[in-house]
């Protein structure tokens, strides 16, 4: 019988994954990654939120491992991590799908100036802005990343009005979006971008990527979206460049440290508008039904795609 | 000399009207809605936003009335206003898209349910929903009112990715959009919407509008977004249907009074976004050019769009 051990959501998760998986893939022993009658030995496959360091190195007959989100930095931050084993990426339509509004109300909620708003209700203070608003046709969006996330969002934001461009490590063509790629490209993606949406992966050479000089590189006022990693930004950098106007708003989904502490000045600021790590969190039903199908391709010995590549670091 | 008076955004705002015009119509001689020196007989045209009542009456020979807003029961609820006179709506492309981004920002805001976040935000505490969210492909949004405003925020929802229902006092074809119209219409179209955006003009007929049973048709949980008149949505219902989570998001621009008075329980209400009357305010700059464009026509003989139709009231 095929095993599966899953770390995500808690044990009070497993119900529903068990529930879950008995009509997907009623064969499948799926078992609690803390079950003490489990021998590593027997486990097949993994689906796992951040594994505690050395645990999957104990499966020594893993098939693979399955992260539970989009990106892997959360197993492969376990040096004892089993390289050998074929590490697959969460995929499926529906993070994508929920990416993309997320990045649709960020957006649009720096066209708009909604912190502001936001300032003016609390206060119960009637305060209109001088000026007419700018309009999304006028605002050119640069998204960083052009995965499996960030390609479907910046297609999303050109049918939604925007400009857009994107910036990946190799050139990538995406109809609609102006695309540059490399360390040469860079400079140039950001001086064309009013806001800038952060959707790589964590990998040591994108971690501390968005520094105070890339912020400053923005088009003022300039914005800055962050769905990929808390890491990919400096926070002391971000902080500045909020502090000196350089940045006017930042919309942050992910953190350094997670949960955000309570004494990070992010959560007071003004012109910060924070969310608990929740952009793009696809239901169990779906997470389900993407492993069911990836553990079926395996078994019958067929490739699947959202592989890991130690050489990429995603 | 053909004269135009101007009252919208006070004296502070006459330098700026008179050098837009300087360059677009040199010819028109601009003056301030209170000089004394004008003599009401002489002025041609009011560009306006709230006239005294019986101030329009005096000016005998106007050749039309130029409304600073889109709607114009700010003119209209002056019992004197002189009703053979051509009265004139706002247009340009410019109000549409800032509408347009208003509504989007306020239907993510819904979608995502944006006000726990900021609750979260105030309380500086990282709480996680349970359950997946809601993507823009399931939500369908009811646009009641289908006209300068609503027509083009209907597309645009389409564009964006949502359901998008829409409904006017008459048939209408919008691409995209499942139409309803009239009191028979008006039911169905509420039961099948999860949120309604309000973008009626305000008329006899369309006071009031939305009541309490009006908002308990709409699929749960329910948002409504008031972006056309306060007076269209009656607010003692708006609360209690908020209060007994009939409706579960309010996202509220215009209000039965404004500024908003700080007594309302509406800015405190954890469950609504309030903004003061900025979803659509186009530039002055861009106000002159249609205004320019309209006198143009008119001294030519033309006939000019966005005309105030008393049977219609708008």
């Amino acid at each position: 019988m095929v095993c599966l051990v899953i770390k995500s959501g808690g044990a009070a998760a497993l119900p529903e994954w068990k529930a879950l998986f008995a009509r997907l893939m009623p064969s499948l022993a799926v078992r609690d990654w803390n079950d003490p009658a489990v021998d590593p030995a027997h486990v097949d496959y993994a689906l796992v939120w951040k594994p505690e360091p050395g645990r999957l190195a104990k499966m020594v007959n893993l098939k693979a491992i399955l992260s539970a989100a989009v990106g892997v930095d959360h197993i492969t931050c376990d040096p004892d991590w089993p390289k050998t084993v074929p590490l697959i990426r969460m995929g499926g339509e529906l993070p994508a799908q929920q990416m993309e509004d997320y990045v649709l109300w960020a957006v649009f909620s720096i066209l708009r100036d909604a912190p502001l708003w936001r300032t003016g209700q609390e206060e119960k203070v009637w305060t209109r802005q001088t000026g007419a608003a700018r309009t999304s046709a006028d605002m050119k969006v640069g998204v960083m990343g052009l995965g499996s996330l960030g390609a479907p969002v910046a297609t999303r934001l050109v049918r939604a009005g925007f400009q857009v461009s994107g910036w990946a490590r190799h050139a990538r063509t995406l109809e609609g979006v102006t695309c540059y790629a490399g360390t040469k490209g860079l400079n140039r993606f950001l001086q064309g971008c009013d806001t800038l949406v952060c959707l790589l992966p964590e990998t040591p050479e994108t971690k501390g990527i968005v520094t105070y000089d890339v912020l400053a590189q923005l088009r003022k006022p300039a914005g800055l979206i962050n769905v990929g990693r808390g890491p990919l930004v400096v926070e002391a950098d971000l902080l500045r460049a909020l502090n000196d106007k350089t940045l006017h708003t930042a919309v942050l989904d992910v953190f350094e440290q997670e949960p955000l502490p309570a004494s990070s000045p992010l959560w007071a600021h003004p012109r910060v508008l924070i969310t608990p790590h929740v952009a793009a969190e696809a239901s169990r039903a779906s997470r389900a039904e993407y492993v069911a199908q990836v553990i079926r391709a395996l078994e019958q010995g067929q490739d699947v795609p959202l592989r890991y590549d130690p050489a990429r670091g995603y």
